[in-house]
């Protein structure tokens, strides 16, 4: 796919890592809510910008993951920015169900609290419900 | 620094990278706003635990950052949270004046609108007034 004028702007000022990745965040746009951190190269973010639907890329699979692509639970990009040194991209999108592979809304569930870990979030839907769906682990 | 029995368990369920790194987002805990993405190691996690104050692990100076030492931009910790695969930590914080070492608000002041990459945000302070502050490049 080639880069829109903006994609090719873009792409000039990301700092990508050794193995030509950058990490994203996830943001609902109108809420805050930080929903995952994942990673982008290249043509992940060239195909998010061109389609509006926020593409990954998958370090376990090698290969552009399509969030949502078989679950459903797809992220419609609102804007994209880039941090002052180039090295994160942080996509303001609008989640459509949950973000997580677990069934929660965020991957965020685990917090330190009182002096130990605890869950602070139960899947909203099964993990049945979410095939195809993964980590990037 | 020992960890405490919170930091113990917390540390056993973070993936570190194999430079003993983990991407750590922090976010201004009342807004929602993103403020800056860094890297933490194992001190830097327990230190956090430890004062209530955000350190992060600097890859270019191959040391402990503990943000804002030097300008006063510190970030209060409220609470500290992992993602489903532990390799995310996300800090709800209270940032001190401004987290950017461009003396913006934020770190991500760069947007894709009306195809082109623009600046959305301008500096707050000047960065005479942020000595000792620096990315993480």
């Amino acid at each position: 796919m080639n880069a829109s004028p903006a994609a090719a702007q873009l792409l000039a000022e990301v700092k990508f890592d050794a193995q030509g990745l950058v990490t994203a965040v996830a943001q609902q746009h109108d809420t805050g809510e930080v929903l995952m951190v994942a990673w982008m190269n290249r043509d992940a973010i060239t195909e998010t910008l061109a389609s509006g639907r926020v593409c990954y890329f998958s370090r376990s699979r090698a290969a552009l993951w399509r969030k949502g692509e078989t679950s459903g639970q797809v992220q419609h990009l609102k804007e994209l920015r880039i941090d002052c040194d180039g090295d994160t991209v942080l996509l303001l999108v609008h989640q459509e169900g949950v973000a997580c592979h677990t069934g929660r809304r965020n991957c965020f569930f685990r917090a330190v609290r009182a002096g130990s870990l605890v869950e602070i979030a139960a899947p909203l839907v099964s993990s049945e419900a979410l095939y195809g769906e993964h980590t990037d682990g």
